[in-house]
């Protein structure tokens, strides 16, 4: 007689696994698997970069705790394109993976590795170049398709994963090319797919909530080439060192207007090195020129490529503004061209890099004035696009804020999807799958922020993120006690130290009182009594927070430290 | 005879000083003056909402220590509109300014009334009613003449001001109205102004990099009314208390559609007040209702303006989405609309209220997805017409960053008028004016940042934001060294308490390791010296800091204090 728990364990075993240990619940730090049996397949190793809300952070990571475990089964790893939020965790995590072979594109490829070798120690990584078009053999149970799309980096990829319960599709960032009567190019690809007959597409919701079609890069092209025609000086244009598709127009509307170009920036330098052996990136001979010589050329033949154009501290673009780099000065009449829209929490630093080249009298466009800068990402219409072309059972929202899935969700239900197969699951959160169903189910694997800050992983953590906010926000004030052990009286003057609250300086009157309420507190202990030294700070927190707030409104962090001698 | 000296000071008696406090080099803070012997007039009392740079700060307010000197001769104040940037600094400097006679619009009026009111221990103002239209003279020198302008809030002014070198436009915030053919409204005015014959023309920046024209309010108001139709539930709008055009707009509409409207939150429930006293808002009996009441009616009768539209921590909107309202739940079906554009800084408050209120199945729209908010700045082809229709011989563009103002400078240049009588001048520079000129002289008055934090005005400097700005991205160490006066040994072992840096209690090896070093440290002090606990103090900073930043690649403040007993 078979029991109830046999046939239960027998339909878990034939259940695919789907979970996203990152970008379901933010913009980056993508990573997600899939899971069947003791075989797990993982797409994408990205790094999400610090917000407000972490200061002083360097980047925030997936957490593979769930996969760490499981790290035998780990069979394949597949990388999408070349972008840090798809790729930047990979020297952090892959040897706590088991250093899985991974599937990547040449350019993909080439830029994973070029990273891992900024790091000491990391062995060597084990990577299979494919190309888009290419089927693979992944597993036993998994098998990979894989087709190209349009981003803003080459060599992007769309895979279809082949799985005992049906035919997945993952579109990670991709956009749409149009040609120059405005139409939609290279769609065949997505029929195609559809004759395949999908189980679940995953789609990027970037620009889920962003209405309409997206700015055609043949009107980008034709704006910049308009620009530098404009220029009567030198050009100089800053962009994201990633966004290689651009910096690949621009070279070649450069070339056209016979400009000599020059690169300024480390990261910049490498991307297009690697873009230019891979042919992604076509000049003739003498058209980049080194940096050293663009004082050679008249002003009017000279374009500049520069990394920087979120203001930086330390990039090219800042060191050129601020007269600190070593060949470039702004001069008047230079052109500054931000090819880049601005990441939320730059505004200023971009604001005064823009003030100071204006100052220099330097001519400076950015995006909100023309449209340079058109979005990597799908917007609404063309995602409906997309959703219909595929026809999948079910529809998965992936890479967004909850508002921007539930708003990808919304277009995948105007399109005709039934509300309940559309799964808005959080970081963390395993589908189910089988072959006529995908549920969120109450199994979860482990997927809050590991945050990557100097040397160390995982080291900081939400404490040490509240007591920096709370610094930030209103200082502190260190009390420092010094009592006699046997007497429990103070032996000497307390000690005051404050940062970040007022200017103590300037306010001796105020630690002239606080010195005297200590004082009070402590005459106060009964002489008779073993002194409990939590209690006392307790005390001191409570008493002197008060007095504190009840003078200035403010509430600094209170550090009492007691010393017995 | 007449010595040159005489000549000179002659001269210089009969030159208008013009200056601005704030408003220059930032969007805020705007307060101009003008001088001319020993009259002085000023415009505006603005504040600026803090910024990334000032963790903790509430206001930042303009300097007047110019001012303060010669506050005699300060004759008038004239207030454009009521919006906080405008008017918000007058309960702080009033009285140092001596308390002088303010002339502002009926709206204006109440508002600054209002606000005075919620400050303790202040002097009543004296302010005068003026409606546009109006003359006034202000002093022997000075006289000024009121005019009408759209913005964002009733009862905005543009004022003449007839100088003894010639006569002044002040255009502070100001927008276009179309009709509905989408042809502008009311032009009239300023070519009546050009009659005048302007010396100067002062004119907002805020919006000079953005191109073309604005969106009309006619089609904000129909595509607002589109989307209530569309709402099958109840429906809540977040704006700013302080856009009371777009507010009266909105209750208009909600009447027209027979809504019942509660107001929640209390600045806008004290405008609304104010304006509907003053006839800018008309509702029949029974319209508004009591936000007690909105339960009683079916959710398709229901409207709620709600403050909070940037997710500030205390408004309405933030109770509502956390379900802590007293009266409102969020419930599936609820629109939520966003009237605002996010406020640089906030996108992340707004972006988990979205998230919060989606997850809750309410349906929520802002201007990313249909064009609800329209700015109330005039736009590039706006100003334009504007410098056309008055031709001024010369232009100051006012409000903005200098990069804003410099492309304001370039309307101006593009209209005609000649780049040597276009000034870009920085807050604090004073200008001088005669009949045929104006040039930036060599003079200046204060014009840096006073800070309000808490109860106190200026008591933050700039040393102690440099402290917060630091706290918050490394966090601290503070090492307590205490020593036996007459050995110079220590006596304990040294404490070591740290915040914002890592988690101590899970890092005792670098605790040892840092104890290990102090005492290395003072075991290498000879004996027979006299301690210097600064020399000290810098050993351990130094040496501390090197050892940290090796073992943790972070940079914390180290805090020494060495105790002698």
């Amino acid at each position: 007689m078979i029991t109830r728990k046999v046939i239960v364990r027998k339909k878990l075993e034939n259940i695919l696994r789907f979970s996203a240990l990152g970008g379901l619940e933010e913009i980056g730090r993508n990573m997600v698997f899939f899971e069947y049996q003791n075989e797990i397949i993982i797409i994408d190793i990205g790094l999400q970069f610090p917000e407000e809300e972490t200061p002083g952070i360097d980047f925030i990571i997936p957490n593979i705790s769930y996969l760490e475990k499981k790290k035998d089964n780990i069979k394949a790893v597949i990388l999408t394109h070349a972008h840090y939020d798809h790729i930047g965790a990979i020297p952090y995590l892959i040897q706590k993976l088991g250093n899985p072979v991974i599937y990547a594109t040449a350019l993909t490829k080439e830029i994973v590795i070029k990273r891992q070798g900024e790091f000491i120690n990391l062995p060597k990584l084990n990577i299979k170049e494919i190309k888009n078009g290419d089927k693979v053999r992944l597993s036993n149970y998994f098998e990979a398709e894989f087709f190209g799309v349009p981003h803003n980096i080459p060599d992007t990829a769309g895979v279809i994963i082949k799985t005992p319960v049906g035919n997945m599709v993952y579109l990670s960032d991709f956009k749409f090319d149009y040609d120059n009567e405005g139409d939609a190019v290279n769609l065949e690809e997505f029929k195609i797919l559809h004759k395949q007959k999908i189980h679940t597409l995953f789609i990027d919701s970037t620009n889920a909530e962003v209405p309409g079609k997206s700015i055609s890069e043949r009107i980008v092209e034709k704006n910049l080439e308009e620009l530098f025609k404009k220029a009567t000086g030198r050009i100089i244009i800053a962009i994201f060192a990633s966004l290689l598709t651009r910096i690949a127009e621009i070279l070649k509307i450069g070339e056209k207007l016979n400009k000599k170009i020059a690169i300024s920036g480390r990261s910049m330098k490498e991307n297009i090195e690697i873009a230019k052996r891979l042919n992604y990136i076509k000049l003739a001979k003498g058209t980049i020129i080194p940096i050293e010589e663009v004082n050679k050329y008249k002003d009017d033949k000279i374009m500049i490529l520069s990394t920087g154009a979120q203001g930086e501290p330390n990039a090219s673009l800042v060191k050129i503004t601020n007269g600190e780099h070593r060949h470039i000065r702004v001069k008047p009449g230079d052109t500054f061209i931000f090819s880049s829209s601005i990441i939320p929490g730059n505004e200023r630093s971009v604001q005064i890099l823009k003030d100071n080249l204006a100052r220099q009298e330097a001519i400076v466009y950015h995006s909100k004035i023309i449209d340079i800068h058109s979005s990597g990402h799908a917007t609404q219409e063309e995602l409906k696009t997309i959703m219909k072309l595929i026809k999948p059972s079910f529809i998965i929202p992936i890479h967004g804020h909850f508002f921007m899935r539930a708003q990808n969700g919304q277009n995948a239900i105007e399109i005709g999807t039934p509300k309940e197969n559309v799964l808005l699951a959080d970081n963390g959160q395993i589908i189910h799958m089988t072959k006529n169903s995908a549920k969120i189910s109450k199994e979860t694997a482990p997927a809050f922020y590991i945050m990557v800050d100097g040397l160390g992983v995982g080291d900081v953590e939400e404490v040490v993120l509240r007591d920096r906010r709370l610094l930030a926000q209103e200082g502190m004030i260190v009390i420092i006690a010094t009592l006699n052990r046997r007497t429990g009286r103070l032996i000497k003057n307390p000690d005051i130290i404050s940062r970040g609250f007022i200017y103590l300086k300037e306010n001796q009157k105020m630690v002239e009182e606080i010195r005297i309420r200590i004082k009070g507190i402590i005459d106060k202990i009964p002489r008779n009594q073993a002194m409990d030294s939590d209690y006392l700070k307790s005390i001191f927190r409570e008493r002197l927070g008060q007095f504190v707030y009840s003078e200035t409104n403010r509430r600094p962090m209170i550090l009492p430290v007691i010393i017995e001698v």
